[in-house]
């Protein structure tokens, strides 16, 4: 049994419009023949506002991938610890109630991984495991959602804690100009954010079944390259139509769990695009509502890649409309390209 | 049920003695203070060769972060697929019977992770979990067979394919001349490993129980700095004294299993350098005889990072001398500090 408890977001201070970001667009970028597309990209993502860790104009500034890597452990350092306080109080857990964490993010990289730091400064037990994953992008939220349920079924009464960090910003290379890194310049927005999957207890989405997916021979659609300025985001034109591989996957993991993938009570899915939620409420054949907690995470923070599938179950949360044992689906999808997915069904009640 | 199966590890034909590394220390920091203790701590390492991706002169030169890395991606991509075969054939299934694959590497860095190259290029099914761990450094081997181990728990009959892959070589750093650089330079080596933990059947050690443990505020003692020039070891002094802390947590996980620590059939530890292993004997009160896989890992290859307990598994396996039902420790070490550690019987078996 786990039940994955109510995740808190945290997004920074830093307000970039999307009228900031065409205005943008058109001062950096004026008179390339790709600029008009690139606009037009960028309005159609309905990317109202994101939220970046620096003011604009020193987030453009590339002061090396050092330097940007001490500032990501810096703001990770600041920011993480008030959200993981935050989902442990959700869960009613205190920090040494925890056996593993998982710490996802694609946007820093550091050696030892946070946990370490972590452990030491939030009162974990120094016996709690620790799970980093760097390199599975925007699947990475739902991917740490389905290694902390097959911890908790393998250690029971294990509680793990996820921690989402996310600095896209920190990843913005003022060279890259083609369409992709445009449009990405455009979509992307920074948060942090956790949860706990409590092992007993606990109220939620209890998790009863997860799987995994890649796309056949698609692992250079969504990609870094590693360049002595940092990571460099590549994101291939095709990658919007992923949806037509992967609705039949998602479709097939919830009938095998004997759900209808049509009627279920909650979906929360990667918000990585527009078309992304678009079509795969079309392909699902669900109405464009059922996906309303992704497309407000997308409208007012932007894609906040792994943290995605966190924000958006918060909305759930907060908008507390599921009936009990009401049936949905976690969809995260990423770099490989990678579907993480998982079926749950929502319980309010204490040691079910 | 969990057993790991007999593993594979390949190294470069590239040889480094360790002659070589002590003339090339001399020539490159000829007349340095710090000279004179180095040479005396790699003379001291016991590492009489390593194994290196590309020829000596071709090492010392940095190309760059970016060429680097894809160096690491394409030496990755040539030398793990046999000795993923190799793992396959051990365990006497193929690739369409793994469940998950996880992939541990510090000395590279790729999004999206090897992974899903793998699942594209050798036959796995594309439903496949992919767990990529590249923040774990040397304590990754035996993190990733504790992970193995509670994923086959958590997914009865799934079979897990571990793959572990260090290039330490495309860390070297020409300009860090401090001693902890001087003495890495003459201790990493490269290799490649891959074992099976099968869920159902197979020959090897059962794995019963794992735990991690992170040594109170130790965080800076082995880091990367990463720089424009890509991740940089550092190496603290303290080091070599940590087995005083982590003696009693590998004792007490072995006593929890009800097994008496100074006289296990066998002992899977992390040869970090010589005196990990000599101190780690000592506090456990066991011949310096029990650790000899280690040593025998250390004094051909070097420190092999996370592949080192794969290993020294592989030198246990190749021996064959463990009584049916012989119980033995696995434990890696590396940065924050954490010690990932697990306990298994020797079962030659199968369906047991």
């Amino acid at each position: 049994m786990a039940t994955l408890c109510r995740p808190e977001v945290a997004v920074p201070e830093n307000i970039v419009t999307m009228a900031d970001t065409l205005r943008l667009a058109e001062r950096l970028h004026a008179g390339k023949p790709q600029l008009k597309l690139a606009l037009r990209l960028i309005s159609s993502t309905g990317v109202q506002k994101r939220h970046i860790v620096q003011p604009l104009e020193q987030t453009l500034e590339h002061p090396g991938f050092e330097a940007r890597n001490k500032i990501y452990e810096a703001e990770a350092k600041r920011r993480v610890p008030p959200v993981i306080k935050r989902a442990l109080a959700n869960a009613e857990l205190s920090a040494e109630d925890i056996d593993a964490i998982i710490y996802v993010s694609c946007t820093g990289f550091t050696m030892p991984a946070m946990t370490a730091w972590l452990v030491n400064k939030m009162g974990f037990r120094h016996d709690t495991r620790q799970i980093p994953i760097a390199q599975l992008g925007c699947a990475a939220g739902a991917a740490a959602i389905n290694r902390a349920h097959d911890f908790c079924v393998a250690h029971p009464g294990a509680n793990v804690l996820i921690v989402a960090c996310e600095f896209c910003s920190l990843c913005y290379q003022p060279p890259d100009d083609d369409v992709g890194s445009l449009l990405s310049d455009g979509l992307f927005g920074d948060a942090v954010g956790a949860v706990v999957v409590r092992g007993r207890g606990g109220s939620g989405i209890r998790l009863e079944r997860n799987a995994s997916y890649l796309i056949p021979d698609t692992e250079e659609w969504i990609s870094y390259h590693v360049k002595e300025t940092g990571f460099h985001f590549r994101l291939d034109k095709r990658v919007p139509g992923t949806m037509k591989p992967l609705a039949p996957v998602v479709r097939q993991l919830v009938e095998r769990h004997g759900w209808n993938v049509r009627s279920l009570d909650f979906y929360i899915i990667h918000a990585g695009g527009p078309r992304i939620l678009n079509d795969l409420c079309m392909y699902l054949d669900v109405p464009q509502e059922s996906f309303r907690y992704s497309r407000a995470t997308l409208t007012e923070y932007g894609n906040i890649a792994s943290v995605v599938v966190l924000d958006s179950l918060g909305r759930l949360f907060a908008d507390n409309k599921v009936r009990e044992n009401g049936e949905g689906v976690i969809a995260g999808f990423g770099p490989g390209i990678t579907a993480e997915m998982s079926v749950g069904s929502w319980r309010t009640k204490e040691n079910q």
